[in-house]
């Protein structure tokens, strides 16, 4: 199963909207015959893959599959009966498949005679699904929200210096996390200020083999973006989200807008509307670059299911913080996290924290 | 030698202004005769407790000595006299003695005929030194600045709440600093805020076991220490800093009084008059617990030796910074560090980190 989940994570960044998912076949005496992943939304499944590998040596061997098998004839045909017509004799998943259209895989499994065993290394093939399972769960993007910020938390200098506060390891990082995104958010201030491309370059992948993600700037005003602005330059799709009330008739051509409206404090656009749109183009997870601005108002709206923290050992003093108003005024209403890892990445650190959420609730 | 400095860490918080020292004898066949370390400035040196328990034992032996043994008659007699006049016939130091009227000992024990090594485990031996060779160096005290803040660099709410940000953990740890250190020091900023008591409570240990540091104030104006404050509570020495053409007479009386000459920017006390006039009483280590004001001031006069930040997994977006002005405008003239630490406290993180020093220069 660990090689399983291994796979699965081949396809991060290519499936949406579909989950990740890698499978193994072993035949009757244990040996693995068929390997496959899920490697793009609208290709085969993994177990496809893996039976076409394994052919005859299937049967009466054991699929090691990393979600429950899918039980809906979508573009490729439910994979329970193309387990059951191979003649595997036992299935082994992960995670239970959540998906109201696609659940039941097993069932008919167990219909057709077959062993079937879920759960085995369910939480290890929940985190590599994480983004697609927050997504099902919540009916909105998985919303990660990274940062670069000085040990005294400033992402600039008192002047507005900013590159490079991280190292360049933590910026490599940082096209990994896109590369795995089906959209990088960020707000009209880092547009203005710095001109991003937000494309997604991986060393040792080829530009084929990276996925670009949908580059979203939330420019309310319609002010920050300009024509000849980096996110404009055509080598990945692009979104301008505006106020539904703003003037945009500059933007026209210029690249794809959606209008939203605007967050009841007035300022800014409503975040969940905005992640809303985002799920009905197929946007199943999101990466927030956002200053400090656009990241108040996700933790606000209670829209961040995870945070990475490059920082820096630098201290500056003086500059903007990571985080602008979130709507918190006394220590006991702070956001808490659950710190799920740090690493070293040359010289900063990484910190990996999930907000604690003391009380489950909807926020769209 | 790894023995010799576990004991040298046992006397810190008490030696100042001596170092710590650890030494073991072994006899001449190598078994372990005798161990000492220096408990407190005034007592035997490390060498004589360890040449007491072995006796006569030590003859024909070895002394394994974290730092190189001195060569001065103080309180307690040159160290190098005693080994010689014990007999032993090799000393193996890790640290030699930098300071000028103690250094000398290795050629004293040469020039006795016995057998002497330098540098075994010198940079572990160093680090357990490491306030009392720096001030030695600086010729003033070692300061380790330590902060408590969230995720984004905050050390209080907007409303300015602030206990606790850290974790039980964490602030336990404090307290292990603060007796190892011979003064704290806190600002008019965090004395007026928090009326701070400033001792040490080491879980563990008995008050008499722990050497309760000097308590600073730095009162420029002397308006923040108020007659009743808990830092004059008694159980502790404690020294009020206040501008040298500041009228303080209402303080007479409360606690000892420092007259200072200002900061040339006209804020606060010059940190380097301070640090000198700790030195002057005997202080060789300073944990400066200052809120943003003194902390900057302290980074910006070079002052600081070492950072602890403590880490805390939460999100504010509003509040005061952990540094404030340190006079730093553009991210070329940051402050940057080596993160040489970093470890779980409880739900926080520590981060331990030195200033990288680009121009070494005394800045006393």
């Amino acid at each position: 199963m660990r090689r399983a989940i291994a796979l699965a994570a081949r396809g991060l960044g290519h499936t949406s909207p579909n989950p990740v998912v890698g499978c193994v076949i072993l035949d009757a005496e244990g040996r693995t015959v068929g390997e496959g992943w899920h490697r793009r939304a609208g290709g085969p499944h993994a177990e496809v893959h893996a039976l076409e590998e394994a052919g005859e040596r299937a049967r009466g061997g054991t699929a090691l599959v990393t979600l429950e098998p899918c039980n809906h004839s979508g573009r490729t045909g439910p994979c329970a009966r193309a387990l059951i017509d191979a003649g595997v004799s036992r299935v082994v998943y992960a995670v239970p498949d959540p998906n109201p259209t696609a659940t039941g895989g097993a069932a008919t499994l167990a219909d057709a005679g077959v062993d079937v065993e879920g759960g085995l290394l369910a939480d290890e093939a929940a985190a590599v699904n994480e983004a697609w399972l927050t997504s099902v769960l919540r009916r909105r993007p998985f919303v990660l929200w990274k940062y670069a910020a000085t040990l005294d938390g400033r992402i600039a200098a008192a002047d507005g210096t900013s590159r490079w506060i991280s190292s360049a390891e933590s910026r490599a990082d940082v096209h990994r996390l896109r590369a795995q995104a089906d959209a990088v958010v960020v707000g009209s201030g880092t547009a203005r200020a710095d001109d991003p491309q937000l494309g997604a370059r991986v060393t040792g992948l080829t530009d084929d083999e990276v996925t670009q993600p949908l580059r979203v700037v939330v420019d309310s005003g319609a002010s920050a973006v300009k024509p000849g602005a980096r996110v404009l330059d055509g080598t990945a799709p692009t979104l301008i989200a505006v106020a539904e009330d703003t003037d945009a008739a500059h933007l026209e051509g210029l690249a794809p807008l959606v209008r939203l409206p605007r967050a009841a404090t007035g300022r800014g656009l409503r975040i969940t509307a905005l992640l809303h749109e985002l799920y009905a183009r197929d946007v199943r997870s999101v990466l927030l670059e956002g200053g400090p601005t656009l990241a108040g108002a996700f933790l606000a709206a209670g829209a961040v299911d995870k945070v990475v923290a490059y920082l820096a050992p630098v201290l500056l003093g003086a500059g903007p913080a990571a985080v602008g108003d979130a709507g918190i005024t006394t220590l006991a209403d702070a956001l808490r996290l659950d710190v799920t890892e740090t690493a070293r990445l040359g010289p900063d650190l990484r910190i990996t924290a999930t907000p604690v959420r003391h009380t489950p609730h909807e926020e769209i």
